[in-house]
Parts: structure tokens; sequence; C-alpha cells
């Protein structure tokens, strides 16, 4: 049941007095449920929960938050329809993206289950003492990753599960020991309450103290402000506009004392079709690119929006090829009516730019919030002398680039911003010839793919998602995939500690049998 | 010899107009040398080297870049007196502290090449292909640490080799595969032109690119503002005050883009002294403590500014014994007539804050420059109402909190600034009784010791150096110990990449056979 409320801990409190409801953007209806955005005082005793839950959080062991995580993932699964059903009527996407997402969700949180469980992610490294060492004795020392402490976590508007209230972040962030307080995202504030309660009663169920986790309602930038500005908040996490982002950084970077924000945040994605390529697989790219354009209505952050050539008669026909699939492509609805109102700007706004030419824009009737997909082109020079041009338009809207040569592209690549992910697609080893414009290309990015599309990101050790900036507000994290739990995890180390006091990753007897470098040395005896 | 002149790259340039000489603090004499300032221009080419010489010295191999570390190392040995004697009268530190530093600054760089060699370091992850996975194919995922681009050092007037020129930072990010702009100390500009000349010379022997390195002369704050707001800039290091530092900080976080910077900043490192301990060794606890308050005239970033125990006979009778003790150490010079200003003046305004009580200040005659230490009482309500008390006076300076129990021990603790160290001296189990203090105080600190003093920073592994704000101003990295090279990397994704094409680190048959995460497995084996 939505209750409209705020879970401040395991309460459900509803002290303020502004309130909003969510939108169906399929149907262009408000939906019936009445959300109350959170007071400054559930703000605060929130924040105060979590600050006190911190201590008694850490103090679970490995297993126990492990269970917590599972018991999470459970939960969600064991809402049921409803949760699909909420989910589809606050964002307009179908029924089947809302279960990969919900499947997707809890493999995360079952993926930071496992970490914990087998427990070696602490990095545990031990160097023991040499009381005999000249000139000065040897200490003893022994260091691991402990919690930052309460972190902030945003909602994404277009990952209602994965990249919200139990999202990546969450998770991640409840794997490294840090208390959660979830920023819902007003897009989808039932489906957030929905999962909020799974957390709840997971954390009752699995004895976690109260605090360990909050949802706070909002519609505005009030609530994010006063987190992101409030002393006990340690971290944050977010995943949405760069404006938005580079908000929240800024607020965080001005606070008396500084803390991390992890943002992950606009990208267009760069894609380099290389000529022979063109030349032989001209239409099967035409066609995956169409889907890789259009695919969830564009609403990716890997979506590419810069597709770029050299100029040749199979690049002028690959231009008339993705115009022609990509009009083909029904078009889907947009998660809100401010997202579609935003795309149809961002779209004019780059089409009135000098040199822009539309290639294809689907022109026939489209139901209510439903985007029209568009390709256009333009010269090398112009891309490189107007920096407007390289401003993301989320949604299903791709540019194509006709550089004059290679050097002109590599030009391109080394002036453009971040980005989380550059692709390559070529034939055969005409890659070889290029190795300058990779190596341009590999320091604007986070991730490079080799004949792929930039859409659809792995969950999985290896995957990096993240980026110079703006991709993400620091490239030396990842958002995705369990090592995204250094994010919120700072190293200690203890001096000469009584063995007993030690935490259980660095005793003597190392009880939890974790991989630990001893001495220089890897492995997972006792000392 | 040193010439006063900058080192653009390999290039000796001296096109400023702005001059200054080092000084002499135990001569109280200007030194001969005269150092000519950076001009913008000069900033700017380094830049440009550093940003050129990126791509190629990321291209050298682990073992190449090992050969260059290695090279410095011997370099600086090679050096001989003149750089021992250039150090000694450019800080006023003994000879045997010279050696001291020399040693530890080669061993951090023979450290980093043992990394480079063995070349696990870069977290090799590695997720093969899944083709026939439904309902999509998972694609082959490769991730390895890769470098951020130009670096920019600034050196540290405590330490003129071991976090400057080619101290920590430099040695961490030339190892990490960042060029390194170091803005040098203009305390000891000729310390700093001799290091760089080793340096120089080994990048020349070892083939490296120009540009690698750089050596900036500054006298004022203007060439590291610039050097720090280059958009060619990637991330930043220093070790300093807290106002240098958050002004950098400050810098960095409003540029267009954002970069990282890591600042290791003040600290009066809290020691707590349990009773019974006081009880047992109260007169050997006040020998160690008046040598750790001393030890370098106090001026090391560990020095404990910060005694906290509870009121009792045994308390007063420490303070006694540490007030006798105290004095009858030497007072010894301090590294520039500015910073013993600041140490007098500093010191004088804790004194002057109401409550304060001077327990003991060096009396007698002392040479020029030569720091008069002092110990001052504080009562715990005093000292918790009172934050200016919680400021740092660099220099050998020590403040004891006497605390009505131990509920206002821990609410001082608690409400401390975040600090590189926190001590505690306990006895048999009385620390037991201790728990909460102890968990406030791993809160508020990077490094926790049983039974020592903070002063004396291991250079090993499990060495955690860095704290909660304003120790640094990231504490989830460390600035001493190989773990240091984490903060000028970040992680980097191929995906479905040529295997050829790949980094020896990633490639199938695993050429430098070193340990990497396959499908969550560790080895070192080929695929």
């Amino acid at each position: 049941m939505i209750t409209g409320k705020n879970y401040i801990g395991n309460r459900l409190s509803g002290n303020g007095t502004k309130t909003y409801k969510t939108f169906n953007p399929s149907l262009h209806i408000e939906n019936e449920n009445e959300f109350i955005e959170a007071s400054t005082e559930e703000i605060n005793e929130a924040v105060f929960l979590a600050s006190d839950a911190y201590i008694g959080y850490n103090q679970k062991s490995g297993k126990e938050k492990a269970a917590f995580l599972t018991a999470i993932a459970d939960g969600i699964l064991a809402l049921g329809d409803i949760l699909i059903q909420t989910y589809c009527s606050e964002s307009g996407l179908p029924e089947g993206r809302a279960k990969g997402e919900r499947g997707r969700t809890i493999g995360q949180l079952k993926a930071f289950a496992a970490l914990l469980e087998e427990g070696s992610w602490v990095d545990a490294t031990i160097d023991t003492a040499i009381p005999d060492r000249a000139p000065a004795p040897k200490p003893d020392l022994r260091k691991m990753s402990v919690p930052l402490g309460p972190v902030v976590v945003f909602g994404a508007s277009n990952f209602p599960l994965a990249f919200s209230t139990a999202g990546g972040d969450t998770a991640a962030a409840l794997a490294a020991g840090c208390p959660v307080i979830v920023k819902s995202h007003p897009m989808h504030a039932g489906t957030g309450e929905l999962v909020a309660s799974a957390i709840i009663k997971a954390a009752e169920a699995t004895e976690m103290p109260n605090g360990v986790f909050s949802n706070l309602n909002s519609s505005g930038i009030e609530v994010g402000v006063q987190l992101v500005k409030h002393p006990q908040v340690k971290a944050v996490g977010f995943t949405g506009s760069i404006r938005g982002g580079r908000a929240l950084f800024d607020l965080a970077a001005q606070r008396d004392e500084p803390i991390p924000v992890f943002a992950e945040m606009g990208s267009i994605n760069p894609v380099i079709i290389l000529p022979e390529a063109l030349e032989n697989r001209n239409f099967e790219l035409a066609q995956t690119y169409a889907g890789s354009i259009t695919v969830g209505s564009g609403q990716f952050c890997t979506n590419p929006g810069l597709l770029l050539g050299i100029k040749s008669a199979a690049l002028s026909s690959f231009v008339t090829l993705l115009s022609e699939e990509i009009v083909k492509i029904e078009p889907s609805c947009m998660l809100h009516p401010n997202i579609i109102e935003a795309y149809e700007k961002n779209k004019q706004t780059a089409i009135n730019q000098p040199g822009l030419v539309v290639a294809a824009e689907y022109g026939a009737e489209v139901s209510v919030n439903h985007a029209r997909q568009a390709v256009v082109t333009v010269e090398g020079k112009t891309f490189l002398e107007n920096t407007k041009l390289h401003h993301e338009v989320f949604g299903p809207f791709s540019m194509i680039v006709q550089c004059e040569n290679a050097a002109q592209l590599q030009e391109i690549i080394t002036n453009l911003e971040g980005q989380l992910t550059g692709t390559i697609i070529s034939d055969n080893n005409e890659i070889a010839k290029y190795l300058n414009v990779i190596a341009a290309l590999q320091n604007r990015v986070g991730r490079i793919i080799f004949n792929g599309v930039p859409t659809g990101v792995e969950v999985c050790p290896s995957m990096q998602h993240g980026g110079p900036y703006p991709a993400s507000t620091d490239s030396r994290f990842t958002a995705v995939g369990v090592q995204s739990i250094k994010r919120w995890v700072r190293p200690f180390s203890f001096q000469d500690w009584p063995d007993q006091l030690l935490p259980n990753e660095l005793k003597n007897a190392n009880p939890l049998r974790i991989l630990r470098f001893v001495n220089g040395n890897q492995n997972s005896d006792s000392i």
C-alpha cells in the first residue's frame, strides 16, 4: 500500500505541508496517490538517525549485512505485481522493461551480498612488527576499508528501480557499511515508497539499527540541498543531468567539511565508424544504430548521441540508410511530460544551430508523450567550432559528424568533453591505421567498445561506468558493478592494536578466512 | 650546480623577472643562489609538454617506468654531499635528518619501482564473453587502471626531500603514468633544483618523453594558482597548511572541469591517556611525549598537539612531569624565520584564549630561529566550547585537555575535526572500558595507535596517511605507501576489444604474468 509518507528510519511520517502526485505519461493523467514532501524536521531526524545507526550498523558482520541485502532483494520481488504496475504507471515504460530492471536491481543487491559474504573486498593489508629493527623498531600496522558515514542517494528518473531507491548507489553504500538516506525521485515516488517499504521490512527482519535507511519525498530541490549541506552527511550519490549533478558537487565542495559527490551525469557517447566498415556493413550498421538510438526512447546515459565518420560515398549512403531505418521504428513513451518537453526543446535548439541538417525526423502522428526520434548531420568543422552541439539531447536523437579526414576526426575527439563510453566500428585491421584516434578517444572516456553499441551496461566486476568530467564528477570510481563500493569507504590503519580488539578481518587468526596482503604476500592464512 | 632556473621539461629556462633567494635559518643569512620564478609562458609550456608527454609516457611498459624511478633514486644518491649541504642550509635541519630523509625518498622511489616491475597493481579484471547467453549475449569486458593525466605536485616545506620534488606525491604520480609538474617550495628551491636535475637526467637516460617532468620556481601563490587552473592539468597533490590546501581545493572545484586535489593538511593528532596507564607509567609517558612533541622542532604533520586525560592526581602529576621533561630538551632550529614567527604567533594566540594555562615554556636563551617548546593545559568544557583551541600550532607545542569524566572525553572526541592519527595510551584491559571513546576516535582519524606516539610514519602498504577533513581533502586515499598511486589513476574498460590491441596487462596470454581477476577468480594464468 502506498501511503504518500516518508520513511524516517522505520517510521512513516508525513508532517510536511507540500504535496504532489506522480504522472502517468502513457495515459497522460495524474496518478492517484498524494505524496507529502519531507519537512526540515523530518530531514534532520533522518540524518540524526542515520548518524546514530552508523556505529551500530558498522558493528554488524559482513554476513549480517549480506543477509540484510538479500532480504531487500527478496522483499522487492515479494512486492509482486503492484510494484510493476506502479513502475509502469509512473514511467510510461513497458512491463518487460520493468521486470528486466527489477531483475537487475535484485541481481545488484545479491552481487553485493556475495561480496560481503566472501569478505575480502575490504583490502585487508597487514605488515607485522619488527621490534628489533635498527635504527627504529617497525610497528605492527593493519589496514582495511571502513565506511565513510551516512550517504545521501538521489534517485534517477530513467531507472526507477536499478538506479533509485534500492538501486546501485544504495546497494553499494549499504554494502560498504554506510546508512543511506534516499532523496526519492518525484517522478516515481510510489515506486520509491514500495521499494523503501521492502528495505525497512528487511532491516527490521535482520535486526539492523533504526535509521540505517530513510526515504524522503521531494518535489523540488530543497530537500536535496538540505541533505547535501547537512554536516552529518558524509557522501552523495547522484545519477542525472550535468546541471543537477554539478549543483550538488558545488554545494558539497563549498561545505566547511567538503564531502565526496559521485555524480554520473550526461554523455553523448561518441561512435567512430571507420571507412571500410562503412563500406562493408552500411545497412547492418544503420539498422543496429537505429535500434541503439531509440531503445528505451533514448533515455539511457549510454545513448549514442554522436556518430563520427570520414566523408565518403559510403558515409552519405549510411546517413540515408540510418534515416530510413530510424523512422521505421515506432516511437515510444517518454518518462514524463517534462522530459519530452525538454527533449523537443533541446532537439530544436540543436537543429537551429547554423550548419545543422535534419536527415530524418519521425513525421507521422504520435501518441501523447511519445518522442519523435531524429538524426541530424553536421560538418566536422562546424561541430568543432560550436560546443553547443556537444550538449546531450536526452532522448532518441543522434548527430552524425562528417569529418574531412582522419586528422579532423582526431582533433574532434581530442577536444571532446569527458564521456562514459566511446565506440569504434572497424573492419579487418583497419583500426591499426587509427591508433592515434583511439589513443585520443581512450583519454576522453571510461569504457571503449569495439564493433558494438554503447547501450547495454553489463553489470560485472570489469565494467567501468563513469568517465572524465562531465561524464562523472570523479573518474576514479565506477557507478556500476561491485567495485562501486569503493566510493563509500576509506582506508583505516591500526598501529600496534591489541589483537582481540581488532576487527575480525585483521585478527591474527583470520577467522573469516579472507584473502589478505600480509608482509607483501597475498594469502588467506592465519598469522 | 644550482642555476636558479626552472626545468621546463629537460630545458633549463629562466625568462621571468621575479627573483628570490632561500634562507639559512641556522646562520640567519640568505643563501647565495638566486632563483627565477617561472613566467606564465614557462608555466604554459611545462603543461603543454606534460600533456604531450602523457601519451608517450603511457606507452612505456611498467618495467621501463620502473627503470626511470630507479634511475631517479640512484641519481639523488649520486648528487652526494652537495644535496645534503643544500638541504641543511635551506631548512636548518641537521645532517642526520637530511640523510634519513634522503634514504626514505630513495626507498619510496624504489618501492614504486618494485610495484611497477611486478605489475599487478593495475587491478586487471576480466570477464570473458558468453555469446550465447539469453536474453542478450554477454560481451567481453576487461578493466585496468590508467593514469589521469598531468599532475601538479606542491612541495612541502617540512619535508624538502620526502614530500617535495621527488617525494611521495611525485613518485606515486610518475609510477601511475602521469607526467608531473612540481611547484617548487620557495624555502628549499636549491634542494628542489638539485633533485629536479637528477629526475631530468634519469628521464633522458631511460628515454622518457620530454615533459614527463618539470620543476617550476615560485615565491608566492601565482605559479600554483595558474597551474591548478590550467585546463590540461588533471590532478593536484599538496602537503601543507589547511589554508593553502583548501584554497587549492576550492580553485580545482571551481574549474569548468573540476579535478581531484589530494591535500594532506593540518592535524593535532589527539592522544588519549587512560587513567590506569597514567597511574602506572606517568614518568615514562612524560619522557616519551616530551620527545614526540619536540622531535624535528614539532614540524611533523603527526605531531601530538593534543593530549587528553580524565582529571585525577595522576593527570596533575603527569602535567608536572611533562612540564619538567619538555624544558630539559634543547630547542632546535625551525625551517624558516616565517615558520618560527607563525609558531610564536599561533602559540600566543592559543595562550591568550580564556582558560588556557601555560604549564611549561622553554625559558632560557635560545639561538636564532630556535623554537621555545611549550605545554599548556585547559579544562574539557573550555576546549569543547572554543574551537580556536582546536587549531594546529605548527611547532613544538601541545595542549593537555583535562576532562571531567569519560563522557566529556567522548563528547570532545566526537566533536573533533578530522585528524591524521589518534592514539590511545592504555594499560592492561583498561581499554575495554572505553570502547565508545575508541569508536568515536576511529570515526575522526585515518590511523589509530595503541601505546605509541603518532610521530614516525612507517612507509609500508598497510599505512594510512590521510583522514577525514581537514586532515586531508579526500579520506578515501593515502599520501604514504604504494597505495598512494590510486590517487592518480582511474579504471578503464575495454569491451570486445581485439586481443592484439589490448595492453599487455589484459591480453589473453597474460605476458606479464600479473595477478588478475578473471571471471571472478584471481590468478596469473593465461586465458
